[in-house]
């Protein structure tokens, strides 16, 4: 069995891997991290091996936890990946974002994906049918963008992302839902048909957070997984071991 | 002579009006807004009226410093406009939302105008060709985009907007410029097409301080006036004298 650790910016999920497969999952917060860590490996102590991916919410004192229990990898820039990364700048290539080209790479090898996560920020990410990581593109998530409007402006109330009627808001409220929703998805529907002008049969993975929610209302169809980037690490986990 | 003032959330305007003609325009941070009322009284002391426009950044101090030298107006929710508003809650209609219906309204009378004011946020004002005032939505402009994603994460830089060569980032600076430029390009351009399904012959006017800057990167061909608010303020001023 692997440990599967993901801590994104917001929140942290372990999961847990039998082969290929997701035998336990739980998400908490950053805080909680040291204890639910704990109580996963007293509840599993089948686990062997760990991998941990953070974006930078975990201090190093919490990640070292790990080295208590098993063999642990905290996933980094320079990590083995089984694809040739051309990122001009891969010391600053988030995590995530590897684990999210790792699993588009297993998903679908010597073909032309895009993946898109839509988490805290939603994240667009290339593998060509050349195996080749060429980047992407990185904007505010969902929630981001209704925390910011609220945030950066004297006036704007916080809200939480809700289903809509009519892109016409008529009300603050409903101004605001309008201009975060229709505003990620004419984001993502176009950026997806520039991805499609320039490489052929191209598969769209959404994934993230939001991916379920905001499925619904893009135009190009895609398939949607919310456990994309886990299987990513499951798989940079096995490869880094060897 | 009319003295016109619009508050944004992050900076004030001051423009004066000789008619429709405005001779003398100045951009100040809020905390310099009483110096430069002094200032701009004792270089055009032919100033007879004004108005002032606040989304809530000045403080009514600050606003009252006005009374001192004219006749002023505050535009609130209960000033009168020169078209139907059919807001279902005026009372939080944002001011400057107010004022850029009303430079609709006088720029093409009776006939279907879309505003986009791409300012700290983006607002989308819809006027109809029946002279009613529908709403629309207000997402997060550029540079929001581009704090929310440092303020929100623990690792991405704080950038600048800035013209990109290619949609795919290979670098993460240029991810989160594609993510904010491109982001904001499609989103715009996705609602322009929604509305152009609904109301025929529509007038689209892009103003703001990234107008400019987005009307190049944009698909539907629109009219940039970064005046068109100051405009407005200027005939709610006389509208509101009678």
């Amino acid at each position: 069995m692997n440990l599967i650790i993901d801590a994104g910016n917001t929140k942290v999920k372990l999961a847990i891997f039998k082969k290929a497969e997701i035998i336990h999952l739980e998400t908490v917060a950053t805080y909680d991290f040291v204890e639910a860590v704990k109580k996963t490996f007293k509840d599993f102590p089948q686990i062997k091996s760990a991998i941990i991916s953070s974006v930078g919410s975990l201090s190093k004192e919490q990640i070292n936890i790990m080295a208590v229990f098993c063999d642990f990898y905290e996933l980094s820039n320079a990590s083995k990946v089984p694809f040739k990364n051309s990122y001009a700048s891969p010391q600053t290539l988030g995590v995530d974002r590897l684990a999210l080209a790792t699993a588009a790479f297993y998903y679908k090898p010597h073909s032309n994906i895009l993946v898109i996560d839509a988490g805290t920020c939603i994240t667009y990410d290339m593998v060509n049918d050349f195996d080749e990581y060429l980047g992407g593109a990185i904007s505010p998530g969902v929630q981001m963008r209704y925390n910011a409007m609220h945030d950066q402006t004297a006036k704007l109330p916080l809200l939480e992302k809700k289903e809509l009627l009519d892109y016409i808001g008529n009300t603050t409220e409903n101004c605001i839902h309008s201009g975060v929703v229709y505003g990620v998805s004419h984001e993502i529907d176009g950026v997806i048909d520039l991805y499609k002008g320039r490489f052929k049969d191209l598969t769209i993975i959404l994934t993230g957070g939001d991916a379920l929610f905001l499925s619904k209302r893009l135009k190009n169809t895609i398939f949607a997984d919310s456990k994309f980037l886990l299987k990513g690490l499951n798989y940079l986990l096995e490869y880094n071991k060897h």
